[in-house]
């Protein structure tokens, strides 16, 4: 089946620039930033709250999307794995899921923390986390 | 900025074959159903075993992708909510998560228990539970 095109909904304000400056994943991060929403989804943040933990899934567009096996964590010990059974970056289809404790919301960018993810990616949808009220 | 086009990995056989037979969230789903990897994915998998929770993406087909708020849980009593605060399959990128325990791995099919989608969904990614060890 083909699958029509993604829509970028907004892009991350952050301070981190490289892969190596990046936190393994968002559970062991404290990493600030800010996500700019653009102006024709801006009806679709009604109902985000400061304090809020929200479900953001990033395009990680500077990801290698033909790598099918990798070393978890870069740790060679313990061999290669589909990267299927890890959450590695590289992947068919390089989706990244955070969940980011929300800070403030102003119009268009809402400031959040926990984030691994590199300055400049493409935001492609926010949820409600499932265990919140709601 | 424009994304590259989505791969589809794979896609799901299920009971579920109409949006009203659906339960509203895999957390209260015990629907199982087999998840199809194609071939050229095969070494992806390498790693998953039974007893396992997996994260699946699902780009959900059928959505409506213009719709910008809407009712929580069908729930008109609330009145109307931006979908990026919600878990409503309507948005911009119909992407669901599920996490679904995984019965059986037999080569390219993964038998799944905790499904709340449609038969004929194609599948995007899978990854590991964060909470899951290795």
């Amino acid at each position: 089946m083909d699958l029509p095109e993604l829509r970028c909904i907004g892009v991350l304000h952050g301070d981190i620039t490289t892969c190596e400056d990046a936190p393994k994943n968002f559970d062991i991060s404290n990493r600030k930033g800010t996500l700019e929403i653009y102006p024709e989804y801006q009806q679709g943040l009604d109902g985000i709250v400061p304090g809020q933990t929200i479900v953001v899934l990033f395009w990680l567009h500077r990801a290698n999307r033909d790598i099918l096996k990798v070393y978890p964590r870069g740790d060679r010990s313990r061999g290669l794995r589909g990267v299927f059974a890890t959450r590695s970056p590289a992947r068919p289809n390089p989706i990244a899921i955070s969940e980011l404790k929300v800070l403030a919301v102003d119009g268009l960018h809402l400031q959040v923390s926990g984030l691994d993810i590199l300055d400049g990616t493409p935001i492609l949808d926010i949820k409600k986390k499932l265990s919140e009220p709601g």
